[in-house]
């Protein structure tokens, strides 16, 4: 929205291209584009019942897909030029449609995979989604800081892990704390409360740490309290700012009402005082009249 | 309620019908009889040992219950006719009651096993229990497009994991991620976070993907992450809509005081110009009888 | 509290042992004989491994201070009469005092065991643990609802299942679905999230129901989703609750505010009429006075 | 920032020192200095994988850098004296750099794994993190007593299930119930709902105890029931104590507003009397001078 806004300035061809990119049919034709994308990615996956000759026709319409949403992100790129990346979303289509062009896409099984990441562009054409999604997004910057607090005690936890239980011969044992990523693994699969006692904890008593439990109940206690309670203050903080708003706009009206009526207050009194000064002049002259009068009858 | 309203125009038979159907009387007899028809199912379910006429009995008492049933809602339609579907929970009595009429409902145990959906009624016959579900229902919108989102992301991730892991002999993983519902299966598993490790993961790493952990980490993160914060707006969103209703009355309130207390003001400032305007005219008459006397006396 | 403000009609005797039983130093001698009951109670369970001597100690200060709970509600009893019962944790006392003097309670090992239930009479007598409690008891009938909600789709459920999966040979799928509790049970299991997939679900898909996933996963979704949602339902009441009650208080303040100043003002607006009131006295007379005098001078 | 405030007495070669403590360049040194400590303490967890030389270097770098933290709290204790453990932080380093300078802490692995514990320094050092643990901190008299609850539920459970289920030859149950510890263990992992039925449950029940499950239920419903109620109760008391510190402010402001509103009306009102005074003055020496002439003129 605020993009077209800008783009008076630009020559008429620009602005009905702009036009057609934003017009709803193309919106449209792009969010089914994407379904019936996410539907033959699916049926692809079972590739081996397939026809080799199906298979062929749906890839061509995947790859012609990808295209068709490679010239929209570059149509978008004439309209809008550097604007273009100040919007969050548009990187977000850049980079996920980019992988899909990639040289080695059909090589690597992984970037071949990640060719799907592309159904998630329906997370912000579709305004119902969309409107989820940003809310999601915008409370990114307190979940980072909560999952900062999170990282900092597992990578304690787990150098203290390796230090303590990793200099064993226990082949079960070392496969759970045998290095630095696999303890921080092992202390998230503990903190996610997933087997914790008998696959993780119990291995290393009985590899000869009869008091590891104490390790583990004390990470349990403090990534679990710290979890809940961040997640209240999370609620809390938002709470407060959705309400922050509302009192403000309720003061705002208080306050107008109270402006109004001693506004009207204010025109009257000034008539009153208004009226009295004339009183006074009117009193002041029949009183200076008075006055005159008997030294006229002298 | 909202039904009954309208009835006042059908003839006097319909009229007496619907104040039996809606009687507090005949509420307590469905509400007893679907109490006593979740027993008597309950009891069914221990066929084997109890004796072929017990059963036979209960089998009868059970088919009688139904048609009761099948002739309320008759009643109902009678008495309603098309109104009858505006209610939802109506439907929901029309669908219960139908699957158990069904013909084949003895036949095929899957039928036959949803009779007792019949006892869900209660839900919306006890008013305690209806007051909690419409509370659920209210909330069902919100709760819709988040399932949407998780829904996306597990089409997306299952898709993703059947292209990297399903192609493989291993028939471990194959029952894991061997086509896309298993792969929304077992995703769906992981986000539950039961057995996510050992049960799932390690059997991944084990058949040749030394980096599936990574997948998995952020597919746990992302899913858990969105339900975590979803979860918040929701709580959001009811909090200030309740509070919205609550501070627009608070305000109308002051609004009442503070307009009551002005209006006051404003009589009594009305009468200050009032007579401050009989005072004028008194001294703009004493003014002239002054000025004129001293003509007078001229 | 309120108990005590009745007494005054009651013989001095009463009055005096009322006096005993509520001060300060009677309930830090109860609280301290829980705690160490309790403690005696932790190192009992180690009968084996302590002599028969300290053993039999042991025992006989636990029957003294059963003895001495025994008194202590005795004399309650003695003092509030009938409206000993009118407070629940009195009747949480007698109950869990009574069980410890059951006479065949040193012989069944069930009676035995729930004598250290005496030591939850701290969450009462201690304050702080106390004021935690009552907060829990206030939020029972909410909880009550939703676990009723539960309780009736659990049954539904098990009733389904047992229907669906119970007809079977496989010893491990009787042992989940053979009859109702069984099933109930099971039910439980997997609205825990704990094992649902290898230990139940997959040993019904393996027993000839391939389809059983669904009827497992719509059971999860609607489980999690009534529980989370009853729960948002439940803060949403506490606070709009809490909220309530300071709006309505913040309300009465600005209210008070606002008549204090009116007040102010309407006496000075009395005042002005009253002097506007004698002004017009005084021009009246002044007015009568200038219409006599032609007359007088005539 | 409240310490420093009361060093302005302090002699001038203290005041100076404190400036260098309390700099940004300082602050920022220490951190830097943290977090390269964390990752060389990391990479001392691949000990065996590297040379004897890197990890001597590596091992000289970490007992650097535990001297320079101690001669910082030295400094801090020259400057702050005793006003240094007035701040809990200050005590938590003093703690955490201590135990690294313990004597044994070379030969003894869990005082050697407790050196990384400094690493933790950064949750108060680095102010993004500060701000979270500090709210986290805030909430810890509240968690404080729900966490006695409940321990004060495990600790009556674990008497019951070792009094009950703990008399036995069964290894596995030994295990599990043999003594107070292990099943006050064992009641927690089934608080965590992890594997509680068939790692936990039924290995009681095969044991000979058929009614086990109900004990267990109700552990679970009382455990969980309680954890969920006070988490709410925490919740709305968090939320309740912003709001009343918002509405108080709101309040103020409109206080404010009405106040200086009525102050205006009151001083024009003021005015008004004052003109209505001066006027009946007038009106008064009117009637008096009116009241005279007829005399003047007998």
């Amino acid at each position: 929205m605020s993009l077209k806004q800008g783009t008076l300035d630009l020559d008429s061809h620009n602005s009905r291209l702009e036009q057609a990119i934003e017009s709803k049919l193309f919106r449209h034709f792009i969010t089914g584009l994407i379904i019936v994308n996410a539907v033959v990615l699916g049926v692809l996956t079972y590739e081996d019942a397939l026809s080799t000759q199906l298979v062929r026709s749906l890839s061509w319409f995947d790859r012609a897909v990808t295209i068709i949403f490679a010239v929209e992100i570059f149509l978008k790129l004439i309209v809008y030029r550097f604007r273009f990346f100040a919007e969050g979303w548009n990187w977000f289509d850049f980079v996920v449609v980019g992988i899909s062009l990639a040289p080695g896409s059909e090589a690597f099984s992984v970037l071949r995979a990640m060719r799907v990441l592309r159904v998630l562009r329906l997370l912000h054409v579709v305004p119902m989604l969309r409107r989820i999604t940003e809310a999601l997004l915008k409370s990114l910057p307190g979940m980072g800081a909560i999952l900062a607090v999170l990282a900092l005690l597992t990578y304690v936890g787990a150098v203290m892990a390796t230090n303590m239980f990793g200099d064993t011969d226990n082949p079960e044992v070392l496969e759970l704390f045998g290095d630095l990523p696999k303890s921080a693994y092992s202390l998230f699969q503990v903190m996610t409360m997933d087997g914790w006692r008998f696959e993780v904890v119990q291995k290393v008593v009985d590899d000869g740490h009869p008091y590891a439990p104490i390790f583990f109940l004390i990470f349990i206690f403090i990534a679990s309290f710290a979890v809940l309670n961040l997640f209240i203050a999370l609620i809390v903080d938002a709470l407060a700012e959705s309400q922050r708003a509302q009192t403000e706009h309720h003061l705002e009206e208080i306050d107008h009402e109270i402006d109004e009526a001693f506004e009207e207050a204010d025109k009257e009194r000034s008539e009153i005082l208004t009226r009295l000064a004339l009183l006074q002049e009117d009193i002041a002259a029949i009183k200076n009249a008075q006055d005159k009068k008997p030294t006229d009858q002298n």
